[in-house]
């Protein structure tokens, strides 16, 4: 099944993005709300709420755990989320005494919730990385040709010359301001969701908040109160991912004009055309204007789910999954094919 | 790689569409591809642009030929589409003397164009048959229910008392302009794509046109001038997509509500929750409004790809890629969703 | 109050469509409202529901009525439309004993979007003219310039020559499609809305069916069951604009990039520059392609309302409201400004 | 001309915001756009590049000049941009020898974004109170109805029962972190643009850097280099009125949804209906919600100007002029609306 191009056997050469993909697997989702329910065990048994015994074994188990698919998928059709039934294999698993101390005071969003943030945590530090990597590519560019003249174009008509390091300044002076909000965010933004039912962690009485400022310890994440009805921070992260893909989309665009144009630059191997050999297309730099397009558009689809209704919404956090991983996946491939493009550079600025 | 639940291992039991997904799988891709390859070689051929000979080879390999995926990932990654490799493998696979009479005078975007032609004209027969079904599932809830009281709420606040069949026919009523609808674009828009390198069929002089009207007889398409750079017809069907789910959106929120209330309607089998056994949610209806604004946003993004540049675009080109497909799955899956739903009333109306 | 060029003294030289505007001024839907209820009035006392008197009365005051529209103003902060207050205006400057047969079984989401069909039905003739005129245009550009010899260019790279008139082609070819869904609308899609509080007619008894058709007579729309909680009609009508304003779009850019290399086409008074005397910047050109990005953003918004929950939604209806005029003067405005575009070229084609 | 309800003579009852309004008027935005050229003046002055009797002269004529709008509108028609007539008329108004130093070095851009940072660093404050005071008033609320029980719902049914103090606490949590980020846009977003012609301030030779930073003091704004052709500034700004108003559309839908159950909330003064005298629509709470999509929707809108090509675009700049303005318009209301909203609540919780 392969609806989307990221996913896709053959397109996913062009728009794909491995390392990433990895982390949005359906196993490495897994991994991520069984390294929950693990670090939820602990953080309870050290508060007193399950005894050592049942942590040890839950950790135990869950680390050699390997769930049954096709009872999740049947499960999650009728349950809307998979956590009922990987929850009830996980504590058959775990088997007597200690099963039923698997998930306690938890909700299926927690589980979720959480599992998202700590595979987004790993993948900011990829995404910073790349920025780094472009930017000290553009520098390379800059300090290659970045004296040549360059006809400067306004309203799409030739204004005054500049310098070709003057249009290199502008595709990656936004790097820094995104790198720096990458890394406000891995600060706040990267926060535990522990809340249990409505909100109330009702089922953990007085030891709530010390249970859940441990569980965020073992996780990794910043501790905060629960947000499940409250998705700015999520809204944050997509408005960052489009910041990023905007930027390179303009770098692209200006790429693909110059092409166009043809004496402004030479690119080593551009794509063939089965009708017409001569032709060397600039295809990176056209599909960094599409994913700054597609990712656009998600955002706009996004900021539906925040109207989040009463303690937590079926309808609005089920499109959240159906656009936020495909607007990481295309934030990954636009800063591959950014990478790409500029080191196929050959020259820039007039001959 | 499962960055859209509609391919997700197990959230596809909720959000999959097996029917629909075998048609926009990469197999059935390509096996539409190489029948444009085989049809446009027939159709060459009775206008003597190619042998007869080579156009039964070209038939002969295409029907037992597997093209090496490998390969056309890695040659879509250079080229930006992956027909110039698919040509390549299969010009190679019918060998001397007729592997050069595969694609002549075509061009990429008519193989892909006329390809995702080829599977919505098998889809559109299919949304066709659930929006009938769905229709005669709610006339059947109306024979049973339609009878009873149910207070009318405009704005959200009670207004006066109407009958459930009132309710059942504000549902229903739509479909029946979706399903003129689809039957219309079935007739126009379901067009072949020809037109060569830059639209002019250049390289088959003065059969152009007669080549092009057997090559979409072939294919059961309608016979167009070529409209690779004009999208509306696309466009079109996107708009027709997003009417069935938004008034499948608006029975689900209906349904929600009327769920949220508890007193209205009676549900089999509500989804389960990790956290509280008694509750029946009904995921079902929740996620027809999730597809619904899935669905609407995606219109915003792909309408964006009508801006097609000069002959050929293919940054816009390449965003409908990532759109499109999955504007389809979420059709598919919310009208299979609506009719399970509906199949689990068991009661409608205060008892 | 200007937040919206299309209503700015002086972006509206730019972005404004005084035909257009006319009506849609508040003037022009009180006008239409106003004329809804001298229309139910004249159909209900066709149907003996109220005196021939009464509608006599009605329609002579509405006639010379000039609401006070402060006070409308403070009603629809209050009650969200502004039907209950002008009712009441209107039954007062009625006066006895007739004012209270003003407005006999309906609602405000009858006379408002009653009231949109009325302007509507002004609307799309005059685009359906503009579309003519602008084929008309092209076609004078095509005898002109057509057997010139252009790049053609595809993928942002120069593909094989084409000539003028196949370029033009590709703009002009979708107006046809565009005015034949133009036509059909007109037909089926401009229907009166007429439902009562709930949709059920319920104060009229076994006459609604009757008054609704007098009423769709008098008013020149179409009869049709109520629609106010089916949205797809609207949504119909939104995707017409964008596939319009989409193809402008192209249109647009490509102008633009003609402009941008600068040999292929001559525009007579391109826009001035504050810094760059020189310059003759190709405005009109640059303005198709935000309309197009424009309307394709604000069919996304649209799409939304669909989801209209129960017998009548005040948050889906006020998003129309707020979404829907303005894509039908980006319509108009981009027609507008393609016809002073075309007329604008003194050349097309190499020299 | 009213195609905006904020802008509409009785539309902006309900949809308008007087205080915002009066900064987004065409007469404030020549005022800022008319201090952006007597701060110019100034900091040439100071720099030595225009003489200090010349920026007097400038200053002293700008504060007393009033426009010839008629002028500026046909202007803007035919130049795309208001500045250059703008600028014409000021040097005429200036008269010689002072007006030939009005505008040295800037170009339109200059003076249009950095008049509308002006703006919005007077709406930030307004922003930023009102979500101060409604935090305040939800804190009301709080200390009055906090300890009832609430049903808590999750997937539109009843899960456990929280206090209202818990259903609060998820409405006001997220505004401390929009105060947060008000506040830091408000130190590095509100940044003056300057850059000429194609961004290197070409005209002042070594004195750009120094004239940029005076011009910065003058207008209060924080100095950067030329950002014009790098929207992410802008796209930060639009995220965050994005997520103000989704948190007002969180809470709307919560209130409306508890008015339609009608037992959890009580409400002074409710919306009328035309047709059912009994009702107490929830006005305002629906419009948080269609303000909260409407802003959702122009997001995905506002994105697309990201891919802003070349040194200066017209197409992806004016399209943040028909995008921006009402984003600011539906966040000012929403806070409004909010406010009173919760100012009408007489109860919540179960009696």
């Amino acid at each position: 099944m392969t609806f989307s191009p990221f996913d896709h056997p053959y397109l996913s050469g062009l728009l794909g993005d491995g390392e990433i993909a990895a982390l949005f697997s359906a196993a490495a989702e897994l991994e991520a709300m069984l390294a929950f329910e693990v670090a939820l065990a602990k953080a309870e048994a050290a508060e007193g709420v399950i005894p050592q015994d049942a942590a040890l074994a839950i950790s135990d188990t869950a680390h050699r755990f390997s769930p049954d698919i096709a009872s999740l998928r049947t499960a999650t059709a009728r349950d809307g989320v998979v956590i009922p039934d990987l929850v009830r294999q996980l504590r058959a698993a775990v088997g007597e005494p200690h099963g039923k101390h698997v998930h306690v005071g938890a909700t299926s969003q927690d589980v979720i919730d959480s599992g998202l943030m700590l595979r987004l945590a790993r993948v900011l530090p990829i995404l910073e990385g790349r920025l780094e990597a472009l930017s000290a590519s553009l520098d390379g560019l800059a300090a290659e040709f970045g004296n040549r003249p360059l006809m400067g174009r306004t309203r799409m008509q030739a204004a005054i010359e500049i310098t070709v390091a003057g249009r290199i300044e502008s595709w990656r002076s936004p790097f820094a301001r995104h790198t720096g909000r990458l890394k406000d965010f891995a600060k706040d933004g990267l926060a535990v969701q522990f809340g249990g039912a409505a909100g109330t962690l009702e089922k953990l009485g007085a030891k709530g908040r010390a249970v859940r400022a441990a569980l965020a310890r073992e996780l990794g994440l910043a501790d905060a109160p629960q947000w499940h009805s409250q998705r700015d921070r999520i809204g944050d992260l997509a408005a960052l991912l489009v910041a990023i893909t905007g930027s390179l989309g303009k770098l692209g665009q200006d790429v693909a004009l110059m092409a166009d144009r043809g004496d402004e630059i030479a690119l080593v191997g551009g794509g063939a055309s089965s009708a017409m050999p001569h032709k060397q297309n600039p295809v990176g730099a056209e599909v960094l204007v599409t994913l700054a397009r597609f990712n656009a558009a998600q955002l706009g689809g996004l900021a539906q789910a925040a109207v989040h209704e009463q303690e937590r919404s079926g309808a609005a956090w089920t499109l959240e999954w159906l656009i936020l991983p495909q607007m990481v996946a295309a934030t990954g491939v636009s800063l591959r094919l950014a990478g790409e493009l500029i080191d196929s550079v050959k020259r820039l600025g007039a001959v």
